[in-house]
């Protein structure tokens, strides 16, 4: 039975069902499962786990990738399960369960957690979940569509429960490079010089002795909703497209663009499929989530190798690629999270990172996170990774929302994800603003000019001059800062006339 | 004359006055200067370059590594030479002409200079001057007592002018190691694995063509202002060290804590100056400044070995070190800035950084740079180079200023440098506050009963508990969460009762 995904005899006899392997969880246990952005996630356990949840007291610390697909956050918050989880979600229920309180959430920079796991910073896990799409001769896991975090949750668990996923493709196998840095001192440079080098094994290494469990399953991978492109998110891609152009032209950039991360979400989606009818050719993706975007790049033959950490589809795409996945094998990498998100190669390789930001003040500064600075969207996720430590970093938002009611460009952040120091080029369907070299003032003056939407521009500009009068680097009227939130509040519009 | 101090004889001839020199730099050029916390910078050429400015048109950008010592920076903005000025500066003078808008500050990343230079993100300089202890057989040139940013000033600048400084040590030649990443694509990783690992040369190569004058001085390095410890930032010091211990003890962090990065200023030198009567030993910096408790710890034999990327000491103990190089040379190591603080060098070698916070916030986010959100103090500096790559992320404060006018903890920081995401140990002498793992409610917790001062306390435990009726991930009361800075400059006072 499945000898070809159970290649190693001796693990047959830890075949059980999704019941008995979620009984090996207890109430109060740190659980690592595999996912990241809904792909690769187990999908029969967590359910049986949040099915015990409803009937007996067990609750959990859950430590992801990063988000999980098919509804898992919602139905484990439902059902009362999760205590703590981290590092990132994106799920409506768990949202809102987080928000009041009854989750404690830590969101956190998704290459940092298995730094934070590795030297003592967050909890060990008990138990690792992981979704496999094989098991090698030697015991070892061949991960399905998304590396994630798995094989550092793998390496640190006492336990290792593997979901099979018999409808998974095999050509799966082969995808993966698994590479983890070493414990310190005396850890060696990282040695990824291109975004097509394989460093790392095809599979998770781990001793068979650690498996306690195998279930399995026939479930579909978990399908991505990507709004197509409206004209707005095209005009943003064509600012975007345009400014690189110039870049080009000016010798600033490779004419590939050097090495493209691209944040998950529609915006992002659509500036990567303006790229099809752009004049770069042989484009390179150092990512972490590959979308339908990636592939349909490569069926253009406008992208000629692409790294990520996992590969999350619409359910059309998915239809396309997954079965087809040979055809795009020897242009595809699968990297662990800390490898595809980390400072090191995203400043070596010289990344441009291009991602959604939920709204941006006058200064450059940056919420990725909080809306009205309180409330949790879905994590801070991987865009500080690579923010960070890009050659050129780009935000891209709407300028408004809501028909109007909210202004992407506020006086000051509510929260701020990225710094002033960390943003070079924002971008929305007004414009484009190149903040490379400038001061705060400076900033303020093409952002307004550039970025605003005309409905919001006297405001800001108003704001802008009388904070200027009163000095400072970074003129601001503190008492005045935050009014558009509360007018959004209590009259349901940023501005108050 | 001085045949050992300019070893290329067909550079003597270029030996100028420092107003000839200086009569190189025109009206709107884009100057690079050596210097870095007020260790190596040019000393004749700016005072010149100040007068000419007084005498006509002449205005310039200034990039340097960091501050300036010996008031240069007051000097050169009081005289009108100052247009724009990056990345860093710490004068009294400069400040209020960049807080009155009258100067343009650009405050960046020191480690991300070079690369924004390199990538054409900031303008080439037209002259790079540079302090020098002596000109090699080659023309390269040793730098005195910072790297700083010269050796990329000096790759990119059109032009270079050394003043060579004859009072500087001669054993200073051998202390530093040039490294410069390459240009992308194939970049290669930084070979650094230990502190202290010498990976370039021991000079700054340039074509000796591109020597366009020598100046000759006899300055004297200029002295760093640091008070001595007090109780308070003794008790700070006292309580990060009983943390540390902890850290060893469950196998957090090794028996000698790892490579420290400690940032400039009282607090921090306090710190350092504290571990002199603690249990560790084999200590190693990984930092940017060296300070005095550099060498008194070096002198305790407790620390083995220190890597910078510049030297500034108090008066009485330049007076000490500097005479005796020689007995410290195999023990240290001055580096490019872009090396020093070097996001891939941080991470791999785990380096635990500690550093200062003007403000921080309940719930952990840190504000190193903006007076009440607005008024400029110095700039980011290295800061967020090793906070967002470390090991571990410490920021140290009094828990009030101004005789308790001010408190250091807020609700709400106005200015944000590091996020919540990037911090991890704070430190006042009321207490220490471990916030990993913790998510922002629980951050507040830990923060207000560890941190705040006492008088403090109950204000903000009302403003936490108002907040987290209303619910977020992030409680705050954005219509209040600055009240404390308007009660501040209207009253004098945080509090307004």
């Amino acid at each position: 039975m499945c000898s070809d995904r159970i290649r190693l005899d001796s693990l047959r006899s830890k075949i059980v069902t999704a019941e008995q392997a979620a009984a090996l969880v207890k109430d109060g246990m740190v659980v690592g499962m595999s996912g990241f952005g809904g792909g690769g996630d187990a999908k029969v356990i967590p359910r049986a786990m949040a099915e015990r949840a409803r009937q007996e007291a067990l609750k959990i610390t859950l430590i992801t990738g990063a988000s999980l697909g098919s509804g898992l956050d919602g139905i484990m918050s439902e059902a009362g399960l999760l205590a703590r989880r981290m590092p990132f979600q994106g799920d409506p229920v768990l949202r809102k369960a987080i928000n009041e309180g009854k989750v404690i959430f830590i969101d956190q920079h998704l290459s940092h957690v298995a730094e934070l796991l590795r030297q003592g910073s967050l909890p060990a896990p008990d138990v690792a979940v992981i979704e496999a799409a094989a098991i090698t001769e030697q015991g070892h896991i061949v991960p399905t569509a998304s590396v994630g975090n798995s094989a550092s949750l793998v390496q640190m668990a006492k336990q290792v429960i593997v979901e099979l996923n018999l409808s998974s493709s095999p050509h799966l196998e082969g995808l993966h490079d698994i590479y983890l840095p070493a414990a310190r001192p005396q850890r060696q440079p990282i040695p990824l010089i291109n975004p097509s080098d394989r460093i790392g094994a095809p599979a998770i290494a781990v001793d068979p002795e650690r498996i306690a469990a195998i279930v399995l399953c026939e479930s579909p991978e978990s399908a991505a909703t990507i709004l197509p492109p409206d004209d707005e998110t095209q005009v943003i891609a064509n600012h975007l497209i345009h400014f690189f152009e110039q870049e080009v032209a000016q010798g600033r950039l490779p004419a590939n663009l050097g090495p493209l991360q691209v944040g998950v979400g529609t915006i992002a989606n659509a500036v990567m499929s303006g790229l099809l009818n752009a004049p770069f050719t042989d484009l390179e993706q150092y990512s972490e989530v590959l979308q339908d975007s990636t592939f349909e790049l490569m069926d253009a033959g406008k992208l000629k190798f692409a790294s990520g950490c996992s590969i999350t589809l619409s359910a059309d795409c998915g239809k396309r690629v997954f079965p087809s996945l040979a055809d795009y094998k020897d242009r595809l990498v699968l990297r662990p999270q800390e490898i595809s998100n980390h400072p090191e190669i995203a400043r070596r390789l010289g990344v441009v990172a291009i991602n959604t930001a939920l709204e941006f003040d006058i200064y450059g500064n940056v919420n990725s996170t909080h809306v009205c600075g309180t409330k949790m969207m879905n994590g801070i996720g991987g865009s500080g990774d690579f923010a960070r430590n890009a050659r050129l970093t780009v935000f891209v938002t709407k300028s408004i929302a809501k028909a109007g009611a909210i202004s992407s460009v506020v006086p000051m952040v509510s929260h701020v994800d990225h710094t002033e120091h960390d943003v070079q080029i924002l971008v929305t369907e007004q414009g484009l603003a190149d903040l490379r070299g400038l001061a705060p003032r400076e900033r303020a003056r093409v952002i307004i000019d550039n970025c605003v939407h005309p409905d919001y521009r006297p405001a800001l500009n108003a704001y802008f001059e009388e904070a200027c009068a009163r000095g400072g680097q970074t003129p601001h009227l503190l008492e005045q800062a935050f009014d558009w939130y509360t007018n959004l509040e209590q009259r349901g519009h940023m501005l108050s006339y």
